[in-house]
């Protein structure tokens, strides 16, 4: 078959093209609980390979190649060994990202040859962010302390338990819940349910509720919330709908946010498993360092190279 | 920093898994019209390199590349120039897809380095289908003949105009709209209003109308929906409700289905610009020889390698 083009020059071909711009972008798609990542190896330079407006493009699940995000491992700043930035599939800047943080480890991990046991110290927007990966693959990474002054988090809902806000009842439309607030640098209002009912998770409307909670009026910067099921004093089960982007699979800081509240109401020990719909993550909030440790999986899906 | 591992082996890293794996799947992702597919080269074989149980691990946004199929090059059989083959991301396999064979001729043509103008011919599952690369990068493709004939539609609407069912009556939830039924292997009912009403399609709560569209008694074995706004004699706005897939960015079936129809009820010349959610399609209904005609985009998105 095959008839041969006329002498005009036709459109090129993508080899053409992969061979002939100056940017192609190879990166590695890594997961962490379902929560999927665009990793750049940016450790040449401060300046990201990929502008915010280029992350929107390639992070488009039908036209791109579809991520929560775009994650750069830079040079460390202020001393660390790391710098890492992310742009959301919306171009925003988020100062940092529980799932994507242990993506950074393990991306890492992969770029440097390292095996085994090893941490490292990364500057982030939020500060600095100790991840470590365990012999197991998995990454430990301490989440810094919570914060549950009211003005912090921020919430309207006054404090009623030394300075948090604790059980406080939260009327959404009609109905009175039962919520805690915590801040692990973004605000989440976490609920075991109403007075008198536990809450049965898998049958949450999230999609209704969820933005009720979002746009409350006692949230000044909208907040995200959790949805909780008790099944023993170190297993939780929880849903999240996330300020911004909805139902998830799987919100790190909300998982901290969780067992935090779930101290503070008296429901668990400070050591917990909490299954999220992505997958389960080890949380801690010691005691000695008030600190919050989260611990999770992190894999490479596949590797690519991509036009710019 | 870095604490060394203790003698036993850690988790392997990617790169081990790439070189020490037996099965690596080189790939390319294409688009058509937002319509995304993993492209795999099996010209050297009729067995799929890809089960259908890996198709949807691989076909999974979150967890694995993301997709809404994995598309298969092999060889021609009945003397054919080539094979295709499509699993859908839930494993199913469909004989066809519109937007699936634009983007496996320009696969062909990026493995075999064609330029310019070309056809092949391909075996599928709805029979031989000749794609024709155009000298733009468009890709041209032969769908056939529409079949009309209720029954091997199949609806159980009477057909009212020369053997096809013509802007018929179907009531859905009270409401009675004009249909007219299309098969293009796969059926399709195309309403361009209610009886004194032109569309708005933007306006269309699809999620709400679609279902009982793609259930109605009338549809054996269920349909799918295009929604039409006419903008002139040879330019049409769709959107599509797909039977088992709900609202999708584009349908290359149901844009034949719409013109077809739209040359039935006298709305429009056998030429048109058909506009989908994803982009444009031209369309032709050829007198001649009774073929429809699909005229389209297809895009290489990047080049990756997954281990499976």
């Amino acid at each position: 078959m095959g008839v041969e083009a006329p002498s005009k020059s036709p459109t090129p071909s993508f080899l053409d093209r992969i061979q002939s711009e100056s940017r192609i972008l190879p990166f590695v798609k890594y997961q962490g609980l379902g929560n999927d990542f665009i990793m750049v190896d940016n450790r040449d330079s401060l300046e990201p390979k990929v502008s915010p407006e280029q992350a929107i493009k390639l992070c488009d699940r039908n036209f791109g190649i579809g991520a929560d995000g775009v994650i750069f491992v830079m040079p460390g700043t202020d001393g660390t060994d790391y710098t890492m930035r992310i742009f959301n599939s919306d171009g925003s800047e988020p100062e940092m990202c529980g799932n994507g943080v242990r993506c950074f480890a393990h991306f890492i991990s992969e770029l440097e040859n390292f095996r085994g046991t090893r941490r490292f110290t990364v500057h982030t927007g939020a500060g600095l962010i100790i991840p470590e990966i365990q012999n197991d693959g998995q990454v430990k990474v301490d989440m810094g302390q919570p914060i549950l002054a009211p003005q912090d988090i921020p919430t309207k809902l006054p404090a009623n338990k030394g300075g948090a806000v604790v059980k406080a009842e939260l009327v959404v439309d009609g109905v009175t819940w039962n919520v805690t607030c915590v801040s692990m640098g973004n605000p989440h209002c976490v609920t075991f349910g109403m007075r008198s009912q536990v809450l049965q998770v898998d049958e949450l409307k999230l999609e209704q509720i969820g933005p009720k909670f979002e746009y409350h009026e006692m949230f000044p910067s909208r907040t995200n919330t959790a949805f909780v099921q008790v099944f023993s004093r170190s297993h939780l089960k929880m849903r999240v709908w996330e300020r911004g982007a909805g139902a998830t699979l799987a919100c790190g800081t909300g998982a901290c946010a969780v067992v935090v509240a779930a101290v503070l109401e008296g429901h668990a020990e400070r050591k917990c498993v909490v299954e999220l719909p992505g997958g389960p993550l080890q949380i801690e909030w010691r005691e000695e360092d008030n600190h919050v440790y989260m611990t999770g999986p992190a894999e490479a899906v596949f590797y690519g190279s991509v036009p710019l």
